[in-house]
């Protein structure tokens, strides 16, 4: 089997945002201003674009309340939800070799 | 908690090859044929790259056999194989749903 199947993975959440963005959902529906606070540093046109990627993709759905001022929350789908629970190893691994990896690069 | 650990896990398995040479390591130690063998589709100098780079890195031992013709196989330090457990989930997600991103894509 030559397929390692993480080219299909990064098809989706390749790219210095997503994997963040879906990191920070894993807690239910939340709110734009909330994943952008929670994501830190990215622009307020990037994280549009980037939800708008993961919703097209059926990762995420986007919720409007139809309230005036808008309220907007974005929750992961169960195909979201299994994609997230696939990626948090990876990221976990990153996380407690941070700077065991920072020393060798 | 703003960081997901990804960038620092893609730092060391970033690219095409990385991830599917550290999948097929998975066994145990395994000759420089049978990985190129198992990989399929890559040349043999980039192989070598790649193998000498993550052997930098501490994720994979090389060991030369010193025997004529030269026998070297390259084995997951402790190290490497933390990481390549924490890879497979996001593998396996990817071949499970192979068919269905490349509908979405």
């Amino acid at each position: 089997m030559t397929q390692c199947g993480l080219d299909v993975s990064l098809s989706i959440i390749g790219g210095k945002w997503k994997p963040l963005i879906l990191y920070h959902l894993q807690d239910g529906p939340t709110r734009f201003s909330e994943i952008r606070r929670r994501v830190g540093g990215i622009s307020e046109k990037v994280l549009i674009q980037q939800l708008r990627e993961l919703v097209a993709m059926n990762v995420l759905v986007r919720h409007d309340h139809q309230q005036v001022p808008p309220v907007v929350d974005y929750t992961l789908t169960p195909f979201g939800g299994t994609l997230v629970q696939a990626l948090v190893p990876l990221c976990e691994w990153g996380n407690q070799n941070r700077a065991r990896v920072a020393d060798m690069l």
